[in-house]
């Protein structure tokens, strides 16, 4: 049988990742397959370097049009990233009955409706297990693995490069800024780092998860997220303290007012197999009704774990090139039009606990006070550690490990004791999940 | 749309399972699967249990053929277990042209090459995702997820039994009868456990999936199996003291000279997560070469999780009922007919690192020449411990940690040091691996 035509958008990264594990594992590929898989044509701005990677195999051209247009592509892979000619491109090719492959989470987060019902028009597919936790094949996993189950929650280490920053930190007492310079030179942090740090792209990845397991539209716009700028090596000893890791978690769950969408530092049972994935290492932990807690690791980014995904995709639109389009796996696990309208809930009815680090002046009577004014919240206290003002200081610092509670108890208690005299600046909050 | 039909061989606790979550969750699954799956007859010997199971919501019979000759079924789950009316009852189905779903890694194992063969030339699928590690997709991550790779070796804790039992040994400190009485008690381990301890089942699943990953036909018959009996405290907490925990791991590696199939104890790395998979919990571990290593974790065994796997091979019975045959994921991963004759390596052949332990009579020279025999055959010396006798007894112990090194070299070391005439009984040998 005649090989699959791949049309390749960008040749960086995952690119050339892609190409060379195609070319090596060709044999493999084709066995598995049932065809051959074949780069016929590569667009890339950079043709020099491209054509150099690519050699004779391939097509080089500097203008993606020319991919999504060509009648000989089969399958267009998009690996430019973004959301501006990227979105062009992809839906010009959805619209030339070419199936889509594409690694880029920020472009599905935002316009993931929009392309999947024009691919759905279309009777084509948008394939994306690279956009989530890279190699790890967790989009599958979701969509066709766990199909039996009602999905009541799912917590990811999602982001490699925030969860290196938290590993170094906490194994060798560093501050945020000198782990981030560290990370920049080894390669694991962008010279721009804002999308990973702040949570932007965890966010985007939980997004799409979150719309598969509960069969929803893409909500990113609705996600509460915050990044690890602002944590101190301080908070992850006391955590360590306390019995908890400190990651950055993507949480989605489904509760009875909604469905809870967040990105935060999260502590984290310190003996959970969660809490012990370090460096780069990306891990999603999923809680269906019947087959209980199901955890997927590995890595979350790099050429060719990302370009595993890629061709794992390659291979499934391959095998199922004749079938019924009807009968296909849907983009959001759920067949279009059965999508439910469940609501994202605001942050301040998300239930959760609280690790609270609260600056005071060391006089007596402050502990009195902050335990008051949590009780009159309706807040009830888990763990509590006073830490002693070091010698010729005069703060001390009191943590609180709060029971679970609404967002909105605990907004309203830090504001009473942020003005409380005794209270020193604004006080530290990071939330804390169970995952039992 | 009209429902699919399903015809369920036996309703005990898997098939219970299946029943319940179907029901409960139809909503859902028919959401995701594009059409309902209703349970539409139940064969079991116990029909009083079985209609007081289903109500009027399933025929009953106790005559499994009336379900694969009932030509209203479409998919036949086959949850009757062992070799024998199974087999018959899913060749019949076969025969007359119905999907089957079952969760038997027994008859897989042993009759897996003439029923994918006889599945494969009537054109239907045999899905088994739950006979491998319960509700853990693993089967799918394999033939599906990480096609792009060439898998270089999988290790898995693919029986909750065992990993039970050794998870108790370890943290009480007990001995193996003890956790397995206790294992019994709390229907972990069943009256009659020696599939389980004798890692009997474990090399059921390590079988399929060596299959599955390198392209291979079943060959359960080559597997080396050892089971857990043997395992004494004392060599739990040595490892332990050498920065170790003991498991029962299924392994499969590809090499030169042909694939590693095995089924041992063995010693991991206390810091691998996969060391920390603790109580009945399954793991496995797969090494891609683009991917690195991933890793799957959940429930390997029990009601509703099994039902998770058969339901989800269900919903992708029906979400391909209509695509040509020649396009659905072939069995085994690769094509029918692209199988590769690679061979099983001989357990000689087979490089590892070997933990022994030496019971000695506490006589200088010992050590001596215990090294000498190891040096002799050319086995190298990764670590030494050496164990003073108790008050009042007069034998030491002497435990050896070695590099790699092919299996016959330690055969003829141990045969030689067993020889010694200070050396008392025989030596414990347990295979290590670093999972690197």
């Amino acid at each position: 049988m005649k090989p699959i035509k791949v049309g390749l958008l960008g040749i960086g990264t995952v690119g050339s990742g892609t190409f060379k594990v195609l070319q090596r594992n060709q044999g493999e590929i084709t066995r598995r397959a049932g065809r051959g898989i074949e780069i016929a044509m590569v667009a890339d701005l950079n043709t020099a370097r491209a054509r150099q990677l690519v050699g004779n195999a391939a097509t080089v051209t500097d203008n993606g049009r020319d991919v999504v247009t060509n009648p000989e592509i089969d399958v267009v892979v998009e690996l430019i990233g973004g959301t501006g000619i990227a979105k062009e491109l992809v839906l010009e090719a959805i619209a030339n009955g070419k199936h889509v492959v594409t690694a880029n989470k920020h472009l599905l987060a935002k316009y993931g409706n929009e392309i999947f019902a024009a691919a759905h028009a279309k009777g084509v597919s948008v394939a994306f297990e690279a956009a989530v936790a890279g190699g790890i094949p967790v989009i599958k996993a979701l969509r066709e693995g766990l199909t039996a189950n009602r999905i009541e929650w799912i917590a990811g280490i999602i982001n490699g490069t925030t969860n290196f920053i938290l590993s170094e930190m906490r194994s060798k007492g560093l501050a945020f800024d000198t782990v981030l310079k560290q990370a920049q030179e080894l390669g694991y942090a962008e010279a721009d780092p804002t999308f990973d740090i702040e949570g932007i792209d965890a966010a985007h990845k939980i997004t799409l998860m979150s719309a598969i397991a509960f069969g929803i539209p893409v909500q990113f716009e609705k996600a509460h997220v915050e990044g690890i700028t602002k944590l101190t090596p301080a908070d992850i000893e006391y955590a360590e303290e306390l019995g908890y890791r400190i990651k950055l978690l993507g949480i989605s769950r489904r509760t009875g007012d909604g469905i809870e969408l967040r990105v935060h530092p999260t502590l984290v049972p310190a003996k959970h197999l969660i809490a012990n994935v370090e460096g780069v290492m990306n891990s999603v932990l999923v809680k269906g009704d019947a087959v209980g807690q199901t955890l997927y690791y590995g890595a979350g980014a790099g050429s060719e774990p990302t370009a595993s995904a890629v061709i794992a995709d390659l291979v499934d639109i391959t095998r199922t090139l004749t079938a019924d389009p009807h009968n296909r796996v849907p983009h959001l696990a759920f067949q279009q039009g059965s999508l439910a309208d469940t609501p994202i809930l605001p942050l301040g009815k998300v239930v959760s606990s609280y690790y609270l680090r609260i600056r005071v002046a060391n006089q007596t009577g402050v502990l009195a006070d902050i335990t008051r004014i949590m009780a009159d919240q309706d807040i009830s206290i888990d763990a509590l550690l006073q830490k002693e003002p070091a010698e010729g200081e005069h703060q001390a610092e009191v943590i609180v490990l709060t029971h679970q509670t609404a967002e909105a108890n605990v907004d309203a208690a830090i504001a009473k004791i942020e003005a409380l005299p005794t209270v020193v600046g604004s006080v530290v909050r990071i939330r804390q999940e169970d995952l039992s």
